[in-house]
């Protein structure tokens, strides 16, 4: 491995110099800012992270505010799930797609207000669709991407944690539900949701000022929980089953593929570009899908690239996610696999970088 | 330092393979895919680079390819600058910017045939915004990043050693314009061009397969000319005042304040999308501007961020990119200059994480 160059371009965050201080290992580049990866050891802070709870800096889920009168508009244009009579305070789950239903982005979308919409994005520059559309359409909108760094706080103890900063009254917001809370004389969303199945929140730092502050105080509060910096945990989300875009899913997959069918109104959602293209495969049915997967045999890095799945001699699909998991020991994994081998059980040989391993198709994540 | 860590969404290029058997110490993530960022010693690839020649994966240069009747309509919508005359076989730097004249790339933009073109971007997703404005107006276009990896031959030895891959022909090849060769069977786009002031041309190898036999065909040829695997050298690039997006310019900054005006045709460039926002800047000028700075004293790490530039008490701009050159024995760097104080010669002061360093301001690159 060799290290990475940090220069403006990949964009610091109001947390970096902590996540820095806090013994840093790896890096990834999301969204043109830095993501940690790791710090050092990623199966004991997998097994922390199933016990107490982490801070992680995810600063790089930046924010595509839309505000205007044709706010609600554009973003039901957006994504084929159905956004009348969502009430503001709701965060969803939105599956973002092109005029062909390949897959753009898989946004947290966060209603402010019926004119006020945070679009909470995974990796890939959503803002300059958005702004084509608003502008090709000639929509009264404002598109930006304004000064707002989320900070995840997750683990069991993450509720003792943030009560303990934010008051009593986090224990309150619903799954997938936010609320306002005071720091400091700032105002910011606080969102119970987070990239793990561990529990947790998620923290709009708006304004990087106040980042250093808030991570400090969390750390203040939380010594005896044994509160530590984390960052999304690869084996983790494997585990979990959570998506990650542009490993597991790019443009040439539809929210069909991705297991996503469920978040697609494509009867209802009118006006998504993508409704067209989606109707049909919203009917019959996708012929691949993402899976999880056990590989078998002794721990394998992790996937730096597509793994090719097969079956009987035919190509069935690929893997693109996979980690060594301490708990289930087996290497997990995530793919996307051809409807004659998706059943759950369904045997299959995957060609890894150390040669071919019989591996089982699962329905259901690990965790 | 920390090390990057791969994955998938890190897109590996034809090139990855030999770049790494090469040694590659320090990585960036730029268009979602790996670019290597040094092998071990700056200072040193960059005297090879002045003096004999080197093979640069650029895959990451990825291209946005519009084809269809309105074409050309979308191209000329992206950029100010005048695109109506251009003969294919051109290339053209462009900036492309968006409905407030704020930059959001700048590519090199080859014109294949009057409804063909290849955008060949810096780092940001020109994709969407290019679909985004291709489906708003209804334009009969495909816009898709075809399977194209640029492959940079750079150095004062280039021609020599492209001559040997390619032909005598490739010598007719003037600057900014490209040709058609032929390598095991596919035609590929060869320009005069790339990221150095040192000379070369850029393969458009076109079909990630012949990738690798490439790469050893050029060094198989190159032996007795000392060819190195190198990649677009820091040091080379800041004293050539080439600029970096992301680093020395974002979709904050107009063309005509990173000293782009020359590439501005708003009197002419008719359907340009930024035009309208354009038109006051280009008549007046801009009140900050690119410069090129040297900064004193002894050598300072690369610039990981923004740094602060004062004059007499008040801020007059900021530093975005720095490094040591030997050849020129001082630091040189790229940054944004307030009109009060963009004139060459004048001294400033700039906040380096290693204290204040008096600079000097320079109307032209050291290059």
């Amino acid at each position: 491995m060799a290290e990475l160059s940090i220069s403006r371009r990949t964009r610091r965050t109001p947390f970096t110099d902590r996540v820095i201080a806090a013994g840093v290992k790896g890096w990834t580049v999301y969204n043109h800012m830095l993501l940690p990866t790791h710090f050092g050891d990623v199966a004991a802070e997998c097994r922390h992270l199933k016990t107490a709870v982490q801070v992680w800096d995810v600063a790089c889920e930046r924010q595509v505010e839309v505000r205007g009168p044709d706010a609600a508009r554009l973003v039901q244009m957006l994504t084929p799930r159905d956004l009348r009579g969502v009430h503001p305070g709701r965060c969803l789950y939105t599956p973002m797609v092109d005029e062909t239903g390949g897959m753009l982005n898989d946004p947290v979308t966060l209603k402010l207000a019926e004119d006020r919409w945070w679009i909470s994005i995974a990796d890939s520059d959503l803002l300059l669709w958005v702004k084509g559309l608003a502008y090709g359409f000639r929509l009264e909108v404002d598109v930006t991407e304004p000064d707002v760094s989320p900070l995840a706080v997750q683990g069991p103890l993450a509720e003792t944690l943030m009560a303990r900063v934010f008051g009593e009254r986090v224990r309150d917001i619903r799954f997938f539900r936010f609320d306002l809370f005071d720091f400091r004389g700032r105002e910011l969303v606080i969102a119970r949701s987070g990239y793990s199945k561990q529990g947790g929140f998620e923290i709009y730092v708006d304004g990087a000022d106040i980042g250093p502050a808030l991570w400090d105080a969390l750390f203040a509060a939380g010594a005896d929980l044994d509160v530590r910096a984390g960052c999304p945990n690869l084996i983790e989300r494997i585990e979990s089953g959570l998506l990650s875009y542009g490993n597991d899913m790019t443009r040439e997959n539809t929210p069909h593929e991705c297991g996503l069918g469920r978040f697609c109104d494509t009867a209802t959602a009118i006006g998504c570009v993508g409704r067209d293209a989606l109707l049909r495969v919203a009917s019959e049915g996708p012929v691949r899908q993402i899976r999880s997967l056990a590989i078998s045999g002794p721990p394998l890095a992790p996937c730096a690239d597509v793994w090719p799945v097969h079956a009987g001699g035919r190509a069935v699909g690929r893997v693109t996610s996979c980690a060594w998991s301490p708990d289930f020991e087996t290497n997990v994994a995530i793919g996307m696999i051809r409807m004659t081998h998706w059943d759950d059980g369904t045997e299959v040989t995957v060609e890894t970088p150390e040669g071919a391993r019989r591996a089982t198709v699962r329905e259901r994540p690990f965790n």
